[in-house]
């Protein structure tokens, strides 16, 4: 199929995969560390550190994204920032990604060609490219993103490395999501601020590598909620974690969506996932790198507590529950 | 949830995300190059060589395969052998595995422990484990596979150095895996020789870093069948090349398949997919590293052909057409 009709093709069945892999691909600038790009059997990437940081996460439609509350490129935004947000987790600078596709045969090809315009947007904000993937034949939309990433040289920041007197410490937005899922759940598609968070998040990546750089003894990513992902820092650690809750910010926008909706915009802020902002603890001796509160401390023991106290609620969210 | 009533869980719902990932993960032996493994936001492998390979596959039930076919195991086997031998199609040994897998809450547990066991075994055939992944809940079973892989300090093998003048070779089974496809779409399940070859692939793993070190020019993995993989190693070689029927062996196994089912085996030897074999062009002046097989010469030219002339028939399969 010659480039002229693949224009005009409709599906991407009738696009055919090769056709489609070159329209996701063609006319995108790869990064210097991409010494091998799309088109053969596998790329190949710089480590220059000689190491390799990997993660992956799978978005299917209806579980993780719907297209009446979301465009496409916002979902192929939000299918990258989630796994960009895993390296920046480790400590790490992103080095690519791989993108695997499986989507109807009846799929529209705009809508691969949004997707990929989001996850081209959302890799280019870090200065990385698609550098591999595979599409298929799925009844479900089905977004499997894999990043990798360098540590420059640093230590990789674990969730097991909080000790007692450590300062807990979170970087990013912290509740906007939810709240902009609970908006969305409502059917309303406003405030813009909250609904825009849910769609896209915007993850603190150079927050990431800052900490790592600042001493960090660990850090995660809150794609489970605040409570839930450090209750992981805590178990890994062996310690026990205590939010101190006059420090942790309750933002007025938040506190006024849920006032208008009748939910607690504190809980938001503790157990919303999908902000994919970053925690961390530090040693209490020295200033928290940028873009970094301090929200708590590290003790002997185990769980995390908010002012002590066993937090009263659901602590997360668990796919399956 | 405790680990005793996890035991006693039936489905992947009753089970819960965490309990799954644990299950998948718990008392397996990781290589001694991944140096952090699952359970953080990333893993971290070793990339001594100061570049990694990276790869992905996407498997989806009743599209890549079929329960009614396949065991759960030989499915896991499967999309790991597929992720792997795309690592030795660059010349590169595998170091580790990220799994996304995509399951109906309804799916049994044991079904999810064959599919690990199955994508273990394979990966420690090359000694390395599963070190990250993702699961989450999709109407259909999909397994998404990352491969990651090390060059040794050998230059990578793409599909764009073939010269004119080099030795076109394969290493591996071809024709197995579309012969056993033939069977099982009769309605049959022996002979167990060629079933077994479209259940689980043999690729040749160690052939690719041989060929790899022994000078190869080019090299590809035939997923999609030798004509059409060696028809992307002619189009981004700018070369032409030909098979010569003479050094195209065709199992006696195959031929006796085919004549019971009304088949032409030498069409499932240059178009069967799914075996995994490996091709490649080597300079003439030397002699083929051990496992490879000549099959044909690299010529000025456009195209691939059969003693000359272009081979009449589908070149391989695609998606969606």
């Amino acid at each position: 199929m010659g480039p002229d009709s693949s224009q005009d093709a409709q599906t991407v069945s009738q696009m055919g995969e090769f056709g489609l892999i070159d329209r996701v691909i063609s006319g995108r600038e790869q990064s210097p560390g991409t010494l091998i790009g799309p088109g053969d059997d596998a790329a190949v990437l710089a480590a220059p550190d000689g190491r390799v940081v990997a993660t992956t996460d799978v978005l299917v439609e209806n579980v993780h994204f719907r297209f009446d509350w979301s465009t496409p490129h916002q979902v192929g935004r939000k299918a990258v920032a989630v796994n960009l947000s895993d390296i920046a987790a480790m400590g790490a600078v992103p080095t690519g990604l791989l993108v695997g596709l499986g989507c109807s045969p009846d799929l529209p090809t705009h809508v691969v060609d949004e997707l990929s315009a989001g996850m081209w947007e959302e890799a280019q904000q870090v200065g990385i490219g698609l550098v591999g993937g595979d599409m298929v034949s799925a009844a479900t939309l089905t977004i499997s993103v894999t990043a990798l990433g360098d540590l420059q040289g640093r230590a990789p920041v674990t969730r097991a490395g909080a000790r007692p007197g450590d300062v807990v410490a979170v970087a990013g937005r912290l509740g906007w999501a939810a709240a902009g899922l609970a908006v969305l759940g409502r059917g309303f598609r406003s405030p813009v601020a909250v609904v825009g968070a849910q769609r896209v998040p915007e993850p603190p990546y150079a927050a990431g590598p800052l900490a790592a750089a600042a001493g960090a003894t660990s850090m995660v990513d809150t794609s489970d909620g605040l409570l839930a992902d450090l209750g992981h820092v805590a178990d890994a650690s062996k310690v026990a974690i205590d939010i101190r809750a006059e420090l942790l910010e309750v933002p007025q926008r938040l506190t006024e969506v849920a006032s208008a909706l009748g939910a607690d915009a504190r809980h938001w802020v503790l157990t919303g996932g999908e902000d994919q902002a970053l925690a961390a603890t530090f040693p209490p001796d020295r200033p928290l790198p940028e873009g970094w509160r301090q929200i708590g401390e590290v003790a002997e023991g185990s769980g995390v507590t908010l002012d002590g106290a066993v937090y009263e609620g659901t602590t997360g969210w668990e796919h399956w529950r």
